[in-house]
């Protein structure tokens, strides 16, 4: 038998898909049935009220970050999700909120909030309910790459660069991860050589979030004659630099997440961060970040809890609503609970941090706890959904994507759980035993 | 081929076990690499620094019933739960502890110590921390029989049973459940019916914590007029009462839980309880205890965290400790990640009923999740003591088979569910639908 | 403070993004330590050599479907999953496998190669393992389509449509689903109203794959006189038949999934299939469906435990292979247990079907069983892989996304797990109870 | 306030609990609604028809086995269980189902019935389904003990022990552990030293099964010349050895399990095991018991299922049997699901074995996978019988206590887990690294 298909040599697509070759069908008219998380559903989430252990500040900019995001985001997220691509007209809207800069302190010049990290994180919370892209990209851009540079800069750098980061004018991404080192981020090999008026950086980054379009790169490398870690300020048209889009993610996908080639980059002196000598330089960093990459876990539970239950209500089989299946309950009164928990103890970690007593371990042991119930809880959300749970339109299969690189970035699971594993026990168990072991079991 | 076993016929096991016939080797002596829980392990769990958010009063009350718990009942507490009898010796220092009452409050003459609901938890959960059956004997006693007194009783009952009560000179229950009712107690079947002077009590009862020695029971039953639900406070002496133990149990083993036969029982009109005239009036007394039993569960899962941190570190194997071993730390940070959240929502709980704000959906969310964490988290217990996880010596298998009655009592978690499912969704579904459907998935 | 941000007004985002401008780095490039998946892993999944099991035929068929699938497909997946299409010039290839028909019978004039259904799972599985979406688009067009033209069919139409369809050339979808029923399927509301020499279609069906290029369209409708299911084949080119592109899928992503309107679509006489008189008669084609959708989870979950196999070998962190590490063996054994019993599991069920002995409740446990294990399996190797996991390059993160899909459709895991518990405790409990209802717990 | 309890100084609980004193109801007087597990449910759980795969002598001896269980052991194993003490009366009931020895071959003098291995599982999953306590003590006799003389034994050892161990007239248990040593096994501490006629042995084991009440105990210890691992058949009138049970065990409960103190005593070399001579002489037998304690769990589970599976039907709330909830309707059919798969897992491991081409990396993965899906299973039917599910009348509450020892024995789960992955990575990871290291994560 000759097979001569119709597809036979059809390598141009253009002729093929579709053949009736019309536009989707707005999910409104294609699923009457429930509300698509364009319109986003009330904040029903917060079931032991919360809110009465925030400041009356704290409260006040969870309502405009949540207004803003409502307004601003939902209706376009699940398109630029889709195209993997990100949605700059909103940045103006994000800046006018007055939140990037997080916890640095109000210092005339810097133009930061001087949020309590409290208020940091409640404000990470409420983006990432929303959407958990654009609250990676805050972020990257605030409690990483800022962070850095109030904590790490000289005076010059932080009145130079920090007012306009602050106001989102400029847009700053954070580079330590490299393709050999991920969670052994200790041993990077970007190397940094001193000449003459400056150094000159030789190296590769991946996974740089923001990075294809960031003004400025916070960049670290190890110094070829101490051998230690140290951090730059590099700018976007540096001649040397390129930084291309990391393609076919399946989560944050309007993160713009970058391979970094650096190419006898040139950085002038006074763009080398002078505090950062050593990689534990930057666990300061890491010790706030952990804590904001933990409170997206829970921003984003929130916002799966809110959809599944207004879906619930409006969507019926077998003549009644799905929010009266025995089932169901049972799954959205589980994540409501696992919500709640979450909460408290990102609150707790706060209030820890706030005093001065948080520890590695605390904030390792909040991001790895709360991120692994957070992915329980988008599990439950995927499933309440059935087929409108494969969509984006309906924020709780975005969400159950997004979840995953955050599962996994700022320390994985099984890192963060050593972290704290090492500071309880007292033993360090991150490597295994040297190969040459033979076991009879 | 004929079988003559020298076993045959051997129905007198006397003359057979244990040829040697010799006590038990002191478990210190058997296994001499980690000190079983006789003597307790000091309090790893509060890694979050919970006791922050304690008042001093709330922090004195954890530390005097930690260190009586621990000096009391740890070194005994094994060889009662193997027996399934009660230690009758520790009541007295128990009493001395002035914690029975809980809540009640501080009234001349009834003795209560008035404490806040977390203070009453805390203390439940000190006890629980070493043993749960003690906890729940005190569970019985306090949250349920003496708080139904207190909420439902007459100024005359108050005075006369709460003082003694308080002391622990007399002992309560409370009978509610029976074996045709568990998680539908609303339908139960003893009738009181009133005669001359009194009623008559006719009925039949099952799993009545204390119930074979209480002094005073409490006794639910249904108005054979108004076929509503009434209480009544039953001496043990009334003609017609027998409460007879129930054998065979897995967990909880301390507790004396009854089977309670009325036959035609006399109960005067003075101990009828003015304040229970329908299944509603029971809700106040289940609000309260609901909260206490989510405690025992965190308190059962601190003392099982306590004891696995410092059994990894006595314990070795391959030459190394086993808190040095991945696999074992990753379980214990998931433990404690676990103990941090499951306190942090009791604490809210307890501050929700503090200002008046908890609903009966709030105590069952809390009381079904924490017990579901706390299953997890003495699950992970037991493996990380591998043959020691079997022995009661080592707390943790106690505490394993102890957390299987909580998680099912003051309605099973499947039953609480569907309680905050009712609350959030607004629809109750803990009725299946009708039989005779025919539906043709 | 005024904002003029750099973002202001800017909407055309082809100005913005990507600085640089430059197409991405080859993964190869951008991460040399580890192979991608379009270099397809060798099969190290059959640890209990499952093989053995298999007639001489099958092992072939897998085989050759194995080869296929990794050299035609495995280079090219990741791409067209990014842009959620469907590689049209690989149908050819896997009409040449002559495997689609399935377990029709060999008749003449069919074309079909009448295989063992466990010869027809294999095969999907081996796809599968490549790739889900192919797999998909093979489930739908021949277990199906095809297998309802076969069933329901009269003599002229398997004769018509069957060759054709065997070999590929035309292409074939399957429309039960409606926005308003997906669980309850039986409700559906698309009618057809019998006219002069035909019928008409009127209605709205949704979710239905391959449907914006197949040629021949199986779509159920009610009849508007008996109100039964009746069955009808469409061809694409039919006034008033549109098919819409559903957009934003988070698995799947190469299958075209589409909303199907009929706005007065005649269908001739001719084209009505004679077998489908009622919705008990789409049973006999689910029943085979559901067995070959549980392969498609058999087949994902070995390409996982494959990739990560080899991942894990080639990926070193602080100076050891992954492999070595004891978490990650953990979790890879666990993968593999999992994958032996799914393999299992399916094969005892092609058997029962074999026999003649497979009830719906098999069918349902065997589908809803391996799907719940698969989606495990997919979600530990997601972790294993780190950030690696969140690309589609080096599969995992894809299967983890398919997986969804599949687990909630031909009956979500709950729908499956009622309709098994239906028959084995002969009470339905599908539906709810009435809302009547008040309960006082 | 002066405490003065009727409490006070009463050390004689005689005087005290249970002032009714009274016997304990009979539970089917206690609890009418249900039957308890003395009279055992019929068999549920062979849903996939399991049966079929079975040789007519493995069905018969299943057969045997079942009637004699349900009908010797059901009706006491709560009571024993409850004691902690061994049902000797059953002893002789089990020796004539002529299945000790399993698969030790068919020779003359050796009496032992030379099954199938899949026979021998079939027989021991059948005694677990009824009482896993019985099914331990029959491994430990005959899977330890008999094997190992049967495969290391002199051919005058094999003629004068196994006969009468075959028809259990004669007891044996099987000494490896000691209290330093579970996992890491191959260290042992226990000594033999060579002396004039015979051995001296020194030294202490722990849990050994059955070890109270044995007539021949195979004990190893170190050789303290060669340093190798050595065996020998000790009789237990031996002077210097003594065996104490150990108390408070959680599960088992019914197996003896027993300190073994070892002073001087003295081995003839007549009793030294000739094929022992060093660690791995163990392992042909340790790999076949894994395959059997693998079929203790499936065993365990299918009686597990079939008790859920009439209580549900029995047992009515809410004016229906529990069987027609949805939740727990999808409980029981997530444990049938789990019991198909065990099955078919365990099946194909023993046709590994039969063909000769079984790894120790099969047998630990087959062992840790089934045991751990028997712990989720005992778990869900822990939860599906309530209350009852505490008391060991009705089987389940017993089987969930004594999963947990077979989940640990003959290897953990970790250990296992890290068998088969040491085999499919080629690396060990069973020891940690070396202290020294420092982090700086």
């Amino acid at each position: 038998m000759t097979l001569h298909s119709k597809f036979q040599d059809e390598t141009d697509k253009s002729a093929k898909p579709s053949y009736f070759n019309l536009p989707p069908l707005d999910v409104s008219v294609a699923f009457p049935q429930a509300t698509p998380a364009s319109t986003f559903p009330p904040c029903a989430s917060d079931y032991y009220q919360f809110d009465d252990l925030l400041s009356l500040e704290e409260q006040a900019i969870r309502k405009k970050v949540r207004e803003c995001m409502e307004k601003e985001v939902a209706p376009v997220m699940a398109e630029y999700w889709e195209k993997a691509e990100f949605p700059f007209q909103v940045v103006p809207k994000l800046g006018a909120l007055h939140i990037a800069g997080g916890t640095i302190k109000v210092i005339p010049g810097y133009g930061c909030p001087g949020l309590s990290l409290t208020g940091s994180a409640i404000a990470i919370a409420e983006v990432a309910r929303v959407d958990a892209s654009i609250s990676t990209f805050f972020l990257v851009h605030s409690s990483l790459a800022m962070l850095t540079i109030a904590l790490c800069g000289s005076e010059e750098q932080k009145q130079k660069y920090l007012p306009s980061l602050a106001q989102l004018k400029t847009i700053a991404c954070w580079a330590l991860t490299e393709p050999d080192y991920g969670s052994d981020a200790n041993s990077l090999k970007t190397i940094a050589t001193k000449v003459e008026g400056g150094w000159i950086l030789e190296g590769q980054k991946r996974w740089i979030g923001n990075s294809t379009f960031a003004d400025v790169l916070v960049i670290f490398s190890r110094n070829s004659t101490t051998n230690q870690i140290n951090g730059y300020i590099v700018k976007k048209d540096s001649p040397g630099l390129t930084a291309t889009k990391m393609a076919n993610k399946i989560g944050l996908r309007i993160v713009q997440n970058g391979d970094i080639l650096l190419k006898k980059v040139f950085v002038p002196d006074e763009d080398r961060l002078p505090g950062v000598n050593s990689f534990q330089d930057t666990s300061k960093v890491l010790a706030v970040s952990r804590v904001i990459v933990a409170w997206q876990s829970v921003g984003i539970s929130m916002g799966v809890y809110d959809m599944c239950h207004r879906y619930l209500k409006e969507r019926k089989q077998f003549g009644a609503p799905l929010a009266a299946f025995q089932i169901n309950q049972q799954k959205l009164a589980r994540m409501l609970g696992n919500v709640q928990a979450m909460t408290l103890v990102g609150w707790r970690l706060c209030k820890l941090y706030e005093k001065g007593k948080m520890t590695p371990g605390h904030a390792s042991l909040g991001k790895s706890w709360i991120s692994l119930k957070a992915r329980e809880t988008v599990a439950l959300g995927r499933e309440l959904l059935g087929g409108n749970g494969i969509l984006a339109d309906f924020l709780v299969a975005k969400a159950f994507c997004d979840l995953e690189p955050i599962y996994t970035f700022e320390g994985t699971y099984d890192i963060n759980s050593l972290v704290t594993g090492r500071e309880i026990t007292g033993f360090a168990s991150f490597k295994p035993a040297p190969m040459s072991q033979r076991s009879r079991l």
